[in-house]
C-alpha cells in the first residue's frame, strides 16, 4: 500500500502536469491573438503588420493610407468571393466590417479560399469573424446571421447600412454584394437606391470560368433594375449552363481574382488613387478582361432609382462648369466626384431599347438573361417596354 | 493533516481534470483534420469537398477533372503570391506540392493573404505545410527550407525538380516561380533550361500596383536570359520606384489577383481547357491586363536555352504539316502541343535588337530594367550585343 509521502508525490506530479496542459492550451489561444496597434506606423521592422501598406505612401501611390481606418464596408454574402474580400480588407486595416450571411460552413466550400475543414457546421459569419479577428484585432466587426431578403431582416439590413458606420449612427462607406442569387442582389439594389448608397456588385458564373465586378452609384450609373444584369461571355456552349439539377461549379482561382479586383477597386475608391472601374469582367478561358460603363435608365422600374437620377441631374447642373475648348468631354469627367473614368458608354436611347432587346455591349460582355423572342418581335411603345422589363424581371426571379 | 483517503480523492480529481484537459487538446487537434478521400466524387452533398470542382465536367469545362491528382507542382517562394498559389492548388486537389522557401513568417507579412499572426517565427514552408495539410490531407507535400541560389542547394533543387514527382524518380509537371528577386528567378531559369522543364514566372512590382505571369517553355518561348524581363508599365513616376532604402509596398489584392491568374493558367495547362496565356500583365491603377508572347532569342547567353531551341526546331520540323490554305498561320498553332495561343509576337530580329534596345512591346508592357544610353548609341555587332546583354545582366544582379 502507498505511503502518505508517495501519495503526496503523485499529487505534485499530477498538479504539474495539469498546469503544463493548461498552459499549452492557453498558449494556443493566446498565440492566435496579436496585440492591438493604436497608430499605423511606417517603421520597417518585421513586427509591424502595416509597414508594407504604409510604404504605398513613400511609393507615391496613396497620399494618406492611414485614412483606411476611418472607413466602414458592408460585405453581403461571405462565400467564395465575400470571405476573401473580407480577409483582404481586414489585412489592409479597414476600420469596420459588417458581414451578412445566413449560411453554414460546409466541407463542400473547401474548394474555395478562406474557410477551413474544422469550421464545418459553424455559421459563416461566426467562423469568418473569429478568423478575421485573429488576423487583425484592430478591425471592428459586426456580423448578422440572417437572410437579407425577408421583410423583417431587410428592414434591419437597411438600418445597419444607414447607421452601422464606425461612428454609430453614420452610414457605411460602401456596400459590397458578394451574394450568389438574383433575389439578394435585387434586395441590395432596392436598399441602396432608396438610401442613395454607392455599392459594388460582384458575380461568378455557374461554370466557374468567368466573373465580374460592377460599381453602382444610384442616379449616375445603371442600377440592377435599369437593365438586364451584365455578365462576361463564356464563349462556350451556353446550353451546358442551363441544365437542371446541376450544382454550380466553382474555383478558388476565379473567386480569388474577382475578390482581388473587387477589393483593389474598393481601395482605389476609398483612398483616391488610380482609376476606379465601373464594370470589369474576367473571362478565364481567354484571359480577357472587358470594361465598360452604363448610364442609369430613365424608365427604370425602381422609383428610388428614378428619384436618384433626378437628384443626380440637379447636382450636376449646380456644379460650376469649367471653361475648356472641348466642353462636352469635360462635362463627362466633371459629373463625377470619384475620379471614375467612363470607358465606354451605352446611350440612353440604347438603354431604352435594351428593355426590349439586348443593348450594344462591348466585346466579351453580354446580358445574364436573354429576352424571349415574342417580346423582341412586337412593336414597342414605352408602356410595352416597361411591361416587358417587368416580365423579364419576373422571369429572372424564377431562375 | 490530510488522511490517506483525502489524498486519494485529490489524486482522482486531478487525474480526471488532466484527462479532460488532454481530451480538449486532442479535440482541437483532431478538429483540424478531415479524413482522407480515396476517390474524387461528383456527389452533390455538403460533406464532399470536391463536388464543386467535379461539376466542371458536367458544365463542359474540363473533360477529366480527377486527373488533377496525378500532377506535381513545385512552388518556389512561399510569400504573398506563392502561399496563395499553394493554397489554391491544395484546395483544387493537386497530387503533390513541393514548396521551397528559406524565410520565416513575420507580422510584417500580415498585409498579404494566407499566414496568420500566431505563425510568426515559424519557417514559411513549415507553417504553410501545416495549414495546407489541414485544408486538404489528400495532397502530398514536400518542403525544403533553404535558399535555392547557393551552389549546394541549387544542385538539390535541380534533383528534386527532376525526380520529385508524385511517383518518386519522375520529374515534376510544372515549376512556379513566386520569388521576389532576380537571382532566384535566374536560378530557376538556369535549372529549367538545363532540364527542359516548362515553368511559369510571376512577379509583383515594388509599388504593389502591377504584376504579371509569364509561361516559359525552354526552346520555344523567350527564357529569362533571352531578353530583359518584362513588367507591366505602372504609368506613374518611375523615380519613386528607385529610391534607396525604401521597403517595397505590397497589397493582398494585387498578390491575390496574380496568384489567381497564375493558378488559373496552371489548371488550364494541366487539365487542357481554355487558352493558356504566355504573358499576362495586371495594371491595377487602370485595370488593364496586357497579353503577349516572345520567341526564344537565338543569341541567348544561356547555352542550355540555345540547345533547347535546337531541339525544339527539330521537333517542329518532324511534326506532320497540315495542308491548309493559310499555311503560315497553321504552323504557329501546330508548333504548339499545349494549345497555347500566341497573342502577339516579337520577331527574332526585334529580339536581337532588344539586347541593345527595348523591344517593340504591346501597350502596357515594358522591360523591368532599361539599358544605359551609351550602349544604345554604339554601333552594334553580334559580339557587342552579347557583351551588352552580359553587362545588363550584371547590372540587374546588383539591383
Amino acid at each position: 500500500m502507498a505511503t502518505v509521502e508517495e501519495l503526496k508525490l503523485r499529487i505534485r506530479e499530477l498538479e504539474n502536469e495539469l498546469i503544463k496542459c493548461k498552459q499549452k492550451q492557453c498558449a494556443v489561444e493566446d498565440a492566435l491573438q496579436r496585440p492591438k496597434i493604436d497608430i499605423m506606423s511606417a517603421e520597417v521592422v518585421d513586427s509591424n503588420p502595416y509597414s508594407r501598406l504604409m510604404a504605398l505612401k513613400r511609393m507615391g501611390i496613396v497620399d494618406d493610407y492611414e485614412k483606411i481606418r476611418t472607413f466602414t464596408v458592408a460585405v453581403v454574402g461571405v462565400g467564395g468571393v465575400g470571405s476573401v474580400t473580407a480577409e483582404m480588407l481586414t489585412r489592409c486595416g479597414i476600420g469596420k466590417l459588417l458581414l451578412f450571411d445566413y449560411d453554414k460552413v460546409e466541407l463542400a466550400n473547401m474548394n474555395r479560399l478562406f474557410f477551413q475543414p474544422h469550421q464545418a457546421g459553424l455559421s459563416k459569419v461566426e467562423a469568418a469573424e473569429h478568423t478575421l479577428r485573429n488576423i487583425n484585432p484592430d478591425v471592428s466587426f459586426e456580423t448578422h446571421n440572417y437572410n437579407i431578403t425577408t421583410m423583417e431582416n431587410f428592414t434591419h439590413f437597411m438600418d445597419r447600412i444607414s447607421h452601422g458606420g464606425l461612428e454609430e449612427g453614420k452610414p457605411v462607406d460602401l456596400v459590397l454584394s458578394c451574394v450568389d442569387n438574383f433575389e439578394a442582389r435585387m434586395a441590395i439594389n432596392t436598399a441602396c437606391n432608396e438610401l442613395g448608397q454607392i455599392w459594388v456588385e460582384s458575380g461568378v458564373s455557374e461554370n466557374a470560368v468567368s466573373g465580374h465586378i460592377q460599381l453602382i452609384n444610384p442616379g449616375e450609373t445603371a442600377c440592377f433594375a435599369c437593365a438586364p444584369p451584365l455578365v462576361v461571355a463564356a464563349n462556350i456552349d451556353e446550353k451546358t449552363l442551363k441544365r437542371e439539377g446541376v450544382c454550380a461549379a466553382s474555383l478558388p482561382t476565379t473567386m480569388g481574382v474577382v475578390a482581388g479586383i473587387l477589393v483593389q477597386n474598393v481601395l482605389k475608391y476609398l483612398l483616391k488613387f488610380g482609376t476606379v472601374s465601373y464594370y470589369l469582367g474576367y473571362n478565364a478561358m481567354q484571359d480577357f478582361f472587358p470594361t465598360m460603363a452604363m448610364k442609369a435608365n430613365p424608365q427604370c422600374n425602381d422609383r428610388y432609382c428614378r428619384k436618384q437620377q433626378e437628384e443626380y441631374k440637379k447636382k450636376v447642373a449646380e456644379q460650376p462648369k469649367v471653361e475648356v475648348v472641348k466642353v462636352e468631354e469635360e462635362v463627362v469627367h466633371e459629373d463625377n466626384e470619384w475620379g471614375i473614368e467612363l470607358v465606354s458608354e451605352v446611350t440612353e436611347a440604347e438603354l431604352q431599347a435594351a428593355t426590349g432587346t439586348v443593348p450594344d455591349l462591348p466585346e466579351g460582355i453580354t446580358v445574364a438573361y436573354t429576352i424571349p423572342a415574342e417580346v423582341k418581335e412586337s412593336g414597342e411603345t414605352v408602356e410595352e417596354t416597361e411591361q416587358s422589363l417587368e416580365d423579364l424581371m419576373a422571369q429572372m426571379r424564377k431562375l
